[in-house]
Parts: structure tokens; C-alpha cells; sequence
């Protein structure tokens, strides 16, 4: 057996690792959930931006943090440093690793064509590179809502944020979650009034909690953070308090610790959650341990887990913070959003077995062809069908019926055409009736 | 005067050249036509797929061509070649250039997945690291349709196809545009019934004829190609002609030359143009002298000119090809498929000023806080009418009336509703009328 030399250059493409890829029946499903939540975010006045998928470098790697590792940069494949000079002179240019970058960059770049409070949401892939793994993508999806202002921004906007992000939860189906409230405001504020000194030490110790648990945030605040042992299990105790509602601040107010800041926090965090639990939403709490990550955070932090896929870390999070750019305009911008990982969850879904598409084409009927029809004519049928809202095939083949059937099967066109009978039939349950391109419907 | 340390740092940030970048009001408006366009090609059957926007080096370099000069490579910023090996051996990434190369990766990747004939949509970014110039874009959306099939695929795509990507320009509001078809099979036939072998060197001149004109052809088919200058006049004769419908045939018959593929070509464009004459279309020529720069180009070829705008060369192109995806397996691939340049027109369009945005904002309507309103009425006011499809925004701060009426201005709220009142605005007439959640409507 002998290969000709042709059939040896052959190679069937692979997957690229941590980049996500569906089949058209997947894909639609999926197109249908993102066009859902960008509904959603519009539904609150949410405005879409979509800025470049590059940033210069130097704007990428402003962040800072572990992230500087994962960014991918561009290069002209074949440009010599010379060539490049000339059209990149010091603006090497990047893959943007999230959407709030991109965002800050843009208000301070548009900020005197932009209407404060400015509400906007971003559909948009962000790319890290990063080593693959569960629920970790090289290219991913998210979809943030933010609201930022000039000055001052109301506090409602901090439980709106949230409803919002429940919203789209919910559109992509995700089930047994939980958001986790708290307000940075609080521990901090908590944190000083116990006279403790190195608030961020302590902060980033007690974030720990969900990872190694109380002995180990206890045993590294003594140690490491060199709090006395009863301060250190005062400290710790604060983090432990959880609510569905604003009960929360009862707790706090009983462990007797006094601060200006704390006492802002709780009232924050109150009415937060007290409008919440006027919403109707049940998937609130208020999580004291929460504190997020991101120095930039300086009031209200969000965090979701989805109690199903703990492994996952958060699906959704994000914060209020003072100032959005400014590294970039003299304005103090403060603003709170968050941001959810689609192909984080979609990813899931698809990988756990819940993902059941409702449809599995576009097509919402085929017009068959039989060998002695006028093809203009099976045209001008389709096109009167297009213009109505329908989605449309011609079997483009004087075929058998047979063959022009088993492919609307094999698509899962619901709907087939016969205009040399002038019927159309369900597909699904084989029932027929007469076609007319005027009154034809699919529901 | 002296400016503060800290002021000193900052620096608004500057447009990345080549890449476009809308105000929210000129994105809704973009992001319209695209959702338009997206139903449009919905509408004929043709699914959507989203591929990653990098592909292997390999593949995208596979093309050859000029391409390879402005790809876009991706290394990780921080990574030293040891650290990227394990997950990257060999198999580099760049961004893709068009979204032919990922179609062909991805119908190989997933053949046995697919439904054939296959019709697929994508509207997608490609980036190209060339010089920004009139048209050209480093970052640019295009929307491309092509039909593939096994072994062989109907003609009638080949009238589909074009009449899709009319529909594309009529969206994006392109007028005075002409699409000039041809048949591959037309001039190479012709060209060997001449008895001229270097069929290719000749092609390649005479789809100089835009650039250089009759005089330049025929200097470079004599000196350059080695024609005779009877030949090279005959060769030239057939690509000055062009008609509106399949007349095109008779003045190609009456220059005399016999050969089969040409009888072929001159059916198939016959046949293509007789359908689109009978769809009603306007904007169709067969135009011999269009030959398409790729080789992998077998029957009909299209390219749309923009009359006002020659200077953007095609806005949308495309051919049939005999083998989509022949280096990847070993099946028979051919396929027809059409490319707009999404980017390019709209941003001629904002250039020349001709974008008159319908809406400014997303919102339907704004909800004023009059001091003594109840917040969760608001909200329940907003939730109401958000799931009767509104957009709905509520001023969140019981601040002067004037002030909440003064953003919807700027923001271009159409209408603003009074709570307190049971009464809502019409912003642009000033008309009041009464308020119900229950009926209100936009319209």
C-alpha cells in the first residue's frame, strides 16, 4: 500500500489548548445567549462600546501584578526591528487581558464626547496566556457593565450592577449560585478600629479564608502579620459574618469595635442589600470574608460562586472603586461594575452536558425543488418568505425528494416546502398542510 | 505656576492608527447594521461560526503571498523562549488576516460534524499590520458567506452568493456600487484558444487594466508576456467587454475563438447572470476583464467597485473555488463565497459624513426621582416595563427635576416619565401624556 505523495503533506488540523471553538449547532445556541445578555445590558441603558482588541503595551502592563506574565504581544511576523520603527516607534501593541483596561483608556480618551453618569456595557474577548486549564481559557469571553461618573456616583448603582449580572446568570442558564456582598469599607474600617496598622497585609491574609481555611488565616496572622492572638481572632471573626438581608450589621455592631469608616461601610452594605432583597433576588448574601483582590476596590465588592463547580473560582465579580483613569485626566471618575465570564460558564455547561440547543439551524424552512419547477419562480417564493422574517433554503438541485429531505433532517430544518403541491410539512411531527407564501409561519 | 509631581504623569491617551474606534452614539449605530447584516445572512440559511481569532502560524502562512509581511504574530510578553515551549512547541500563534484560512481549517477540523452542502456565515475581525491608509485598516470586520459541498456543488450558489452580499451594501447604505462578475473559465479558455500557453503570466497583466489601462496591457503583453500584437490586441478585445444582462455571450462569440472551457465559462456566466436579472437586481455586470488576484480562484469571480469611492479598490469580492480545504484532507472541497469589507464602508461613510445615527442611546425612556418617591417603586416601575422589552433608565438621585430632564437631552432619551405624576414626556415635541406601565409604549 503505497500513499502518493500528495495525500503525505495531509495533516488533519488540531484544537489550539485553551481556545474554545464550536459546531454551528453550538455556536447558535451560544450567539442566542450573548444576544440575550446584550439585550439585558441595554435594557438598563447600558451603552455598547467596543474598542480595539489591542492596547498599547505600555496601557496593558499600567495594571501591573501577575498579569504582566500572561500578556500576549504582537509583532509583525516578518518585520525587522527597522521596518517596524517607523509605524510602532515605542507603541508595541498588545491583546487586552480584560475589559476595564480598554474602558478606562477609553473614557479619558472620548471623555468630552461622553454623557455622565456614563452607563456601558462590553461583549468583548479578552485573551490571557496562560496554562490551560478547568474553566480557564486563552480566549474568553465577557460581558461587563459598568457606571461611571464625574466626582460622585450615586450608591444605588450598587445594587443595580448586581441585578444586572443576575440577569445574565440567569440567561445562561446557571443554576445554584451565589453572590457574595461585602464592602471594602468595613474590614478596613473594622481592621483600624482593633488598632491593627497593616490593613493591606491583614486584607490579603483574611482573603485567604476559602483557600486555607480559619487555622491558617489565624496561624498566618500571628505570624506573618504579627497580631497578638486575640486580636488576630477578632480580626478573623468579622469575616466569618454572613446575611441574605442587611441583619449582617447587627453581628458586626455586637463584636464592639468602633470606627468612622466602618460605621460609612455598614450603612453602604445595608442599603445595598436592603434594596436587593427588595428586587425580589434570592441569590444575595452579604459575605464579610469577600474582599477582591484589586487595590483599586473601595467600596461595595462582588463576588459569585457557583456552588455546583466550586473549582471554578468566581463566575462574575467586581466592585466600586474611587477612580477610574486617573492615570490618564486630571477628573476624579469614580464608578462600580462587574464583569461575567461567559465562556467560563458556557464552557461548563457544554463540558457537564447541560447545554441542550433549541435549535439546531437558522433555516426555519426548505423549499424543495422538484425537477420540473421554474428556479426563478422557487426564488421569487423564497424571497417573498425572506421579506416576511423567515430564514430560507432552496434546495438548489432538481434532486430526489428523498435526498432533499434526508439534508432538512439531517440540519434540523423544522419545516420543509413543496411549491409544486403547494404544501409545506412539519418536519418534526410529518404533518402537512397547504402552503401559502403569504400566511406561512413557523409557530 | 508649578503642576503637581502626580499631574506631571498624566497623558491623555491618543487613537491607535488603523484602528477604528466609535463614540457609544456611532457604535449602536454600527452595531445595528451589523445585527442587520447577521439576520440578513441568517435569512438565506447560512449558519454562523465563530473561530478563534489566532490560528497556528503554519496555517495562516500556508497562503503564501503578501499576507506573510503583515501578519500579526503573538509571543507572551514575559515569556523567555524556555517557559513557552511547553505549551506552544512548534505551534505558534497569529492573528488571522481573513476568515477564509480559519473556514478552511475549520470544515477540515469538524468535517465530519458538518451538514453539507455547508453554508456559513461570519462576521468577524482581521488584522492586518500594514500601513494605514485610505480604507485600510489594522483592525477591520469583514462579513463573508461561503457554500461548500463534497465533490460538487449547484451553480445556483453562485447567483445566491452575490445576491446575499447585495443585501450586506443595501444595509450598510452603500449606493452607487456595481458588481463585476466574471468566469475564470472564460479567459483561460479564450486565452488558449488563442494558442497562448503562459496563461497565467497573461492574466496576471491583464487584470492590470483598471491600474494601467489598454495602452499599458498591451506594451506588457508584447514585451513582458511575448505576444504578437494581434494576439495581444485579441487577448485584450474580450476583457473590454461587459453587459448588464447575458449579452456579454454573442460579443464574445463573434471574436471567433473556439475552445471548450471558454463554451463552459461563457454558460456558467450566462446562467449567473440570467438569474440575477430575474431577481430584479440592478447593480450586477458580467465585466471580462475582473479576473481576481488569487489562483485558487476556478469559475466565477466578483468584485464590487464603490463609484463614489475608487479610490477603496473592492468592497466586497469573491469567486467559486474548486478545493476549500485540500491541505488539510483528502476529500474534494469546492465552494463559492463572497467577502464585504464591513470596515471599510462604514468608515468611508462616517469619513464622508453620511452616518445619521437614528438613535443616540439605547434608552427608551428615563424615570425621574422626585425627592420623596419611594426607590424600590422606581425600580418596580422599571423592572415592569423592562420585561415588555423597554430600555429603561431611572435617575438615581432625587436631585432637581431640571437637572434629570437636562441628561435625557443630552443623552437623547426620547421620552422621560413622571412617577409622581402618573405622566410621561415626549422630549423631542414636549407633549405630556398619562402614564400606565402597563401600555406605555415607545412607537
Amino acid at each position: 500500500m503505497s500513499q502518493s505523495p500528495q495525500k503525505l503533506s495531509i495533516t488533519k488540523p488540531t484544537p489550539i489548548s485553551g481556545f474554545l471553538e464550536f459546531t454551528p449547532e453550538v455556536q447558535l445556541h451560544f450567539d442566542q445567549l450573548v444576544t440575550k445578555i446584550r439585550a439585558l445590558f441595554a435594557s438598563y441603558g447600558f451603552e455598547s462600546i467596543e474598542p480595539p482588541v489591542v492596547e498599547r503595551m505600555a496601557v496593558l502592563a499600567a495594571k501591573g501584578g501577575d498579569v504582566d506574565k500572561e500578556l500576549y504581544a504582537l509583532t509583525r511576523a516578518a518585520g525587522e526591528p527597522g521596518s517596524q520603527k517607523e509605524n510602532e516607534k515605542g507603541f508595541e501593541l498588545g491583546l487586552r487581558y480584560d475589559l476595564t483596561v480598554p474602558f478606562a483608556r477609553y473614557v479619558a480618551q472620548h471623555f468630552g464626547q461622553l454623557v455622565f453618569p456614563f452607563k456601558r456595557a462590553h461583549v468583548g474577548y479578552c485573551w490571557r496566556g496562560e496554562r490551560p486549564q478547568d474553566g480557564r481559557y486563552r480566549q474568553f469571553l465577557q460581558g461587563d457593565v459598568d457606571v461611571v461618573n464625574v466626582d460622585s456616583l450615586p450608591l444605588s448603582f450598587d445594587y443595580e450592577i448586581p441585578l444586572i449580572i443576575d440577569g445574565a446568570l440567569e440567561i445562561l442558564g446557571v443554576q445554584n449560585y451565589q453572590f457574595r456582598i461585602s464592602n471594602r469599607k468595613i474590614l478596613s474600617g473594622y481592621l483600624s478600629g482593633l488598632g491593627i496598622e497593616n490593613i493591606q497585609a491583614v486584607t490579603r491574609i483574611i482573603d485567604k479564608l476559602d483557600k486555607i481555611g480559619a487555622e491558617g488565616v489565624l496561624k498566618m496572622l500571628c505570624e506573618e502579620a504579627k497580631l497578638s492572638a486575640p486580636i488576630a481572632e477578632k480580626a478573623l471573626k468579622l469575616a466569618t459574618i454572613k446575611s441574605s438581608d442587611a441583619s449582617f450589621v447587627d453581628n458586626v455592631q455586637s463584636l464592639g469595635v468602633q470606627n468612622k469608616q466602618l460605621t460609612i461601610g455598614l450603612e453602604e452594605l445595608s442599603y445595598v442589600m436592603t434594596r436587593l432583597v427588595a428586587s425580589g433576588g434570592t441569590k444575595f448574601s452579604a459575605d464579610l470574608s469577600i474582599t477582591r483582590g484589586f487595590d483599586y476596590y473601595t467600596g461595595t465588592v462582588y463576588e459569585v460562586r457557583w456552588n455546583d463547580h466550586p473549582s471554578l473560582g468566581s463566575i462574575a465579580a467586581g466592585g466600586r472603586y474611587e477612580d477610574l483613569a486617573s492615570s490618564y485626566i486630571n477628573k476624579k471618575i469614580p464608578g462600580v461594575g462587574m464583569s461575567v465570564g461567559i465562556s467560563r460558564i458556557f464552557g461548563k455547561l457544554l463540558q457537564v452536558g447541560t447545554i441542550s440547543p433549541q435549535k439546531r439551524t437558522v433555516t426555519d424552512a426548505l423549499i424543495i425543488w422538484d425537477s420540473d419547477a421554474d428556479e426563478d419562480e422557487l426564488n421569487a417564493i423564497a424571497t417573498k418568505l425572506r421579506k416576511r422574517g423567515l430564514n430560507i433554503e432552496v434546495f438548489y438541485e432538481p434532486d430526489k425528494v428523498a435526498k432533499q429531505l434526508s439534508y432538512a433532517n439531517k440540519k434540523g430544518i423544522p419545516f420543509v416546502i413543496f411549491p409544486k403541491y403547494k404544501e409545506f410539512k412539519n418536519m418534526q411531527s410529518g404533518a402537512q398542510a397547504p402552503f401559502d407564501p403569504e400566511t406561512f409561519s413557523v409557530h
